[in-house]
């Protein structure tokens, strides 16, 4: 690689239930849109699987001799050092990679990137942000499962960090910020809402919109819906469930009878289009916020195209000058 | 009323967003199908709406003079006796009615359930119980907002109660309890989950199912899923928000090109099933679990259909004997 070229995204090439066959044939896809990725993994497997396909591309293998899989536990990180996750978040750490993706263990991931990376100034803990569809394109929700239990400042911090991400990484300028709560005046929530409610009030730098409800996620009232790790994560796997379950049902109800059969050829390309508005590996993944460099964590069942889009979006947030951009961050 | 028909059910007339229209049209659609119905509400008004219309129909109409509106505090129902949703729980309490029905302010409702029935014994805390439709049919959900902030024993007497209901109410012999976290393993969750389950693990009378996610719910894993009323309502609005979204966007895509246009004409009544699958009015209210009688809680935005599911709950309720049945309820 020239050194003219851009940092490479460090990809967990064995994270994932369909590991390595999917990260590898991701990769390919990101390099051929001229992301430089480092497949990290067995070195063994990942050549047999890249065969003669990395030929002319901008991908390199790095070995990793170990890997923490789905079953195993998240604190394992801190006595494999030659896990995968932690040899991928080591590059990002000595500066050979611009961001660290791993569709593996997500806790596994977090505690690899904090470990390795450590937190950001004035971060009591990372919070995994997350863009969800809405009627208005799609929102920033965070925490979505990095932290259960939470005090009022974690709020504060990740609308915070939030707003760099949103401006930095997708452009927009002035975000919103919604508290998500059940009931949309002040006054309305559970105790950390009500105290962070006060907090976010009088936070300079934001903009604060005030509560929100949960139907204004898919509404898109705000930009970012800020909320607990806990809450965060059953909103979105309700969300998920509901899209596959309602799905489920149209597809059933499509071919109900022989003249719905028939409608259905006709509609079949139009709803294709709503499937894919709702379709996870869109995103490709989400995003660890607080940490001192990129950390990026996928859905296990990630798809080769998710991979791609999770790399996609790791280069876009090295482009955007985010991590730069957080060392500016502050709350007083 | 003769001596051997059943006690009718007390209906707020003048609560929710479209009243007394709508809880009129309700009521006499519920009185045709044989249930009585007290029209609790403002004489004058509700005589007009009536017209000629309750001719040979079991509904009367008991005078109130005062309504807490929407936007008025549900600590109100303390210092307004003559409220309607008051005056509609004072007629359970002194036996007059069988049920209280209200589509107004759920928070008043719910205080004047609780202040004018009072708790059954072992119980902390009401909570709000709704059906929510899933893959195989639907799910009990509670608490959907009652309880902001609640306690592990409070998730323990919900588990209970809500066993109880589905048993009385919708003949499930052995219904199954989920508690509602971020990770299926005992050990997932915040600090509430995880007291919570040490506790329902060891519950005689109910089948505990174990840890449930949000994902779990639209599928129908458990016949009860047990939560906070803060996570319960945030997934309720998110659940009704997305499938809102979801059929606009259908909507838009069906006439989106002119040959989807004329497949729309075929699948539309096809797809109008699984639009009524998720229709809240089916469901027509919510009911409050915990207290002594029974107490009804309907969307403020409720059609007339809606009401009169609402009343038909109510009397299936009432000829459950539930309440009879919850006077053995213990929790030792």
């Amino acid at each position: 690689m020239s050194s003219t070229q851009p940092l490479p995204i460090a990809l967990d090439a064995m994270g994932g239930d369909h590991a390595p066959a999917v990260t590898v044939a991701g990769a390919l896809a990101a390099a051929r849109a001229g992301i430089p990725v480092l497949l990290v993994g067995n070195e063994v497997r990942l050549h047999a699987e890249l065969g003669s396909q990395a030929a002319g591309l901008p991908i390199e293998v790095v070995p990793a001799a170990d890997v923490i899989r789905m079953d195993e536990h998240a604190s394992d990180v801190r006595r494999r050092p030659e896990a995968s996750v932690n040899v991928a978040v080591r590059l990002v750490k000595e500066g050979r990679a611009a961001a660290a993706v791993s569709m593996g263990h997500s806790g596994a991931t977090m505690a690899a990137a904090l470990l390795g990376l450590g937190r950001l100034p004035g971060v009591d803990r990372p919070a995994i942000l997350t863009m969800a569809p809405s009627q208005k394109g799609s929102i920033a929700l965070l925490d979505v499962g990095a932290n259960a239990d939470v005090r009022p400042q974690y709020l504060q911090q990740w609308a915070v960090l939030a707003t760099y991400y949103l401006r930095a990484v997708r452009g927009v300028s002035d975000p919103s910020v919604g508290l998500l709560s059940i009931g949309e005046e002040e006054g309305k929530g559970n105790a950390l809402v009500l105290e962070a409610y006060a907090l976010l009030k009088n936070t300079p730098g934001i903009r604060f919109h005030g509560n929100v409800e949960g139907r204004d996620i898919f509404r898109g009232t705000t930009d970012i819906v800020v909320t607990d790790g806990f809450t965060g994560n059953v909103v979105l796997k309700t969300a998920e469930g509901e899209a596959k379950v309602l799905f489920g049902w149209i597809k059933e109800a499509l071919s109900s009878s022989p003249l719905a059969k028939i409608g259905a050829l006709l509609v079949r390309p139009a709803l294709r289009g709503v499937a894919a508005k709702l379709d996870p590996s869109e995103h490709g993944a989400s995003v660890l916020l607080g940490v001192k460099g990129l950390a990026f964590i996928g859905h296990g069942s990630a798809d080769a195209r998710a991979v791609e889009m999770a790399v996609r979006r790791a280069a876009e947030a090295r482009d955007s000058g985010l991590i730069e951009r957080l060392q500016e961050f502050r709350l007083d």
